[in-house]
């Protein structure tokens, strides 16, 4: 029989929108503990008492039968579903009462959960910025388009596979960013000036460099065996792309071993670029 | 001459990495001090005891010359660094700090911050999966693609520009799922069967609706004045795209005045999705 100890905890995530933040944030701390089983449960759009009330139902759940009482994380605006969320067996780690209270300390102001619930007109033009921006980044994805390229906020070029797509539809997705790329193909290498859709636009390009030999794997996944992903043929794309990147005045960074959001944030705050949405 | 009580109040957003989640827990507390203007910025990558200590100069230029203290948000792991923090003028709001005791206490347990810090291996296997799902989601949106339709986690289904595309991409980023998309176009939606693709893989459909009004709208901003955008083909179109899912017993939800983020974490907990990626 197993041990009602070494059952995993559950940990639980609450949230009256999505719950992305939360998650985000619990997950994070979990980590910390690394040799402590946790079940982590989402439980989203807990936006009236009733639905509250039926989370602390499942949570108490977790609770009973000698299993160890849950962790539960939540963003909730509304302190009176906080306070039924207190009932529940279980350590509530309130994000939104712990900070709301310190800060209205601070400020010497009361919050007003209820506009922070409901900033609709602001949620709706970022909706259609963000929608905007997804299009834009799609239509101007691997050089594809010949126009608009003058909208675009950033254009990133590189070599074929150093991140450009991934990291301009993350810039897109979060931050409402018009994200094109431009893929610096051998022909584009040995030129003298920049191609014709990005020419006039050189302030707005960001370069992205990375290790030869990560590029070969990376290639070589897609296109085992080819010349396209061969060591030799990388080494000469990457020490090319970086010539004509230093030659042209753009700037670049290293993207090897940089995960997608790493990628997105250090373009965003090297660019300088506004994010357009929250 | 400006009144310094009256100028913004800087808000800071420090992390030891992109600074993501720090930034939108910060930001919907924020939100909640509606009359309160705020200045917000993010110092992210803070991950050396030398830029926490430069990042407390930054927050300490702005508390001088009679302005408001700043406030700072933190989601650092290293307790050494969080002390740097702790060290400015400044109302630190110390989420690690503060949730981790909290957390150890219940747990028993000590925290591992190094850990924490570099789930190295995880963290590149989330990368490479994110990778594969971005290929997938793109290579198999607006039914492009006509192989491994099998390797989908989901597909989305529905009329154009009812959201299918955004949501997908959010599935994919966030997740790590292979999210595909399946255009209802009018030549679908008079059918008994479904199109060839997705016909062997009915119990991964998943359908969004719109009202007809707000469809139109979409439509109109694209291609205005068209037979496509009109009020009736759109009231048409949506009427025969709800009869064929329920005729072919798809799930669908009403994708009107939803974001992004409420479609996307809508299809994970509806279709039972599992997240693929932290």
């Amino acid at each position: 029989m197993l041990n009602d100890v070494a059952r995993p905890r559950a940990a639980f995530f609450l949230s009256d929108r999505t719950g992305i933040t939360v998650e985000m944030l619990g997950h994070s701390l979990l980590r910390q503990f690394e040799d402590v089983p946790f079940d982590e449960i989402t439980l989203p759009y807990l936006d009236t008492r009733e639905k509250a009330v039926a989370a602390v139902e499942q949570i108490n759940a977790r609770a009973g039968r000698g299993a160890l009482r849950p962790l539960v994380f939540s963003t909730i605006v509304s302190p009176e579903i906080r306070r039924v969320i207190d009932s529940a067996i279980a350590l509530h780690l309130d994000c939104f009462g712990l900070f709301v209270a310190l800060i209205e300390t601070e400020l010497g102001v009361l919050a007003s959960p209820s506009v922070g619930l409901s900033h609709r007109v602001d949620d709706t033009i970022d909706h259609y910025q963000r929608i905007e921006a997804i299009r834009y980044t799609l239509e101007h994805d691997d050089g594809m388009s010949r126009k608009d390229w003058e909208l675009a906020d950033i254009v990133l070029v590189g070599v074929s596979r150093v991140g450009k797509t991934p990291t301009c539809l993350y810039l897109a997705l979060q931050y409402g960013i018009n994200a094109a790329n431009y893929p610096l193909i051998p022909e584009d290498l040995s030129r003298v000036t920049l191609p014709e859709q990005i020419r006039d636009i050189r302030h707005k390009l960001f370069g992205f460099t990375v290790e030869p030999a990560r590029l070969h794997l990376m290639r070589s996944e897609r296109k085992p065996g080819s010349e396209y992903a061969s060591l030799r043929n990388c080494q000469h794309e990457v020490r090319a792309a970086e010539a004509l990147m230093f030659r042209m005045g753009i700037p670049y960074l290293d993207a090897s071993n940089k995960s997608i959001e790493e990628l997105a944030t250090a373009v965003l705050h090297q660019a300088k670029l506004e994010r357009r949405i929250y």
